[in-house]
């Protein structure tokens, strides 16, 4: 916020909440996202640009959401203003590969069920098959960003290397906005989810993996409470500490 | 910011920031952290107190640094709270796993190089070895957290595993610190840096992959700019656009 308080230009993305515009009261806003499967603005030109306004004195802000650096293309970005004797600063930021799943109640990591995950491009096979075809069933837990096309795909492939077919599995879309929903299947099923029809518009997370779990007895406790109460109503005393 | 400005009770980690005291003028503040060969707080104790100060009517902020869902026991907290009928809410946070690599100039993914990253603990071979020597080597970018004290052992599997040995790879300590470190090795030689005695006590990170290399790009570049001044300055005119 402190950069974007500060910012002659910010270039955004898709994704980025509009409610953001209000931290940069003296930037112009400039939109260059990209989104599956429509015409946009290209890589090079963005970098192109970034560069243009910094060498003609503006502070820039490129702002993503997620993280820059997390299937983002912010290496690329800061090679570029790099190879332009640009400075630029890196700001972390929430990833949608942690955030989508702990919004929906499931850890990617979970002690007993998973001590590892591994975070893949859904967007093409090339990008996604190397790491799920040689990783161990059950392993880590898999974690799937642009993914939402090729779900029955990589549904296949992990039964194909041997996961289990009942393994829990998830499918997030629109995260963290007011239209988010959550799918939970088995791997085996994962590809039946009806989506909107609109979904390929939408960001999109896989969750696969024993943590998916967590969320259903999350649900079932809260079903409990809703039929019962919770137990603080229930029981006479709270737990000895 | 907002969660804690309302808490009147902030139970905290070994790696948050006291900074953030400032923003619960109105809290208590419990230290219940965790290092690494030191006696500590139970988790079961962590879980009982949240239960009995929530019971008891207050508002409690569990406060962990990097985000509590990865590799951050917050699922059992979450489940813990549900079990006792407490309403919980959950905030995603920015973890050490990309955030400390992107604060030394490596993307855990980066196109051409990487579309895909593991994230592991590192606490014990029982945690790492499982997902590491399954994964076909430099199929995806490797984060170790909490893997200092075995950095030997995990190059050790990765090259048994059939990894180049030329990998770039790199130890981060104290990432988003003043005390911030790194050390860029290759893969075989990621054994060899010489940490600080207190290093058990640190938080660190290895990071195992060819993005690793990018780091090695922008230090070149910000060399050049140092001996011969940066393009801005040494050409006449801005890139077209």
């Amino acid at each position: 916020m402190a950069r974007l308080s500060h910012a002659d230009l910010v270039l955004y993305d898709a994704l980025v909440d509009r409610a953001c515009l209000r931290h940069a009261p003296r930037a112009r806003w400039a939109y260059v996202g990209k989104r599956a499967g429509r015409h946009s603005i290209s890589q090079e030109t963005i970098e192109r640009l970034m560069i243009r306004r910094a060498l003609a004195g503006e502070r820039v802000v490129r702002l993503k959401s997620g993280d820059p650096f997390v299937l983002g293309r912010g290496g690329e970005e800061v090679l570029a203003l790099a190879a332009a004797g640009i400075p630029c600063e890196v700001v972390p930021g929430v990833s949608s590969a942690v955030a989508a799943p702990a919004l929906a109640g499931i850890p990617v990591t979970h002690r007993g069920l998973s001590s590892a995950f591994l975070v893949v491009s859904g967007h093409a096979e090339a990008a996604f098959a190397p790491a799920l075809s040689s990783l161990e069933p059950g392993a880590a837990t898999v974690v799937v960003l642009m993914g939402l096309q090729k779900r029955s795909a990589i549904s296949a492939l992990l039964l194909a290397r041997g996961w289990d077919p009942e393994t829990p599995a998830a499918v997030l879309l629109s995260a963290a906005t007011s239209e988010a929903r959550t799918w939970r299947r088995t791997l085996a099923r994962l590809g039946e989810c009806t989506l909107p029809e609109r979904h390929p518009g939408l960001p999109g997370v896989l969750v696969i993996g024993a943590p998916v779990a967590v969320a259903d007895q999350l649900q079932a406790l809260a079903a409990r409470d809703a039929a019962t109460g919770p137990p603080t109503l229930r029981e006479s005393r709270a737990p000895a500490c």
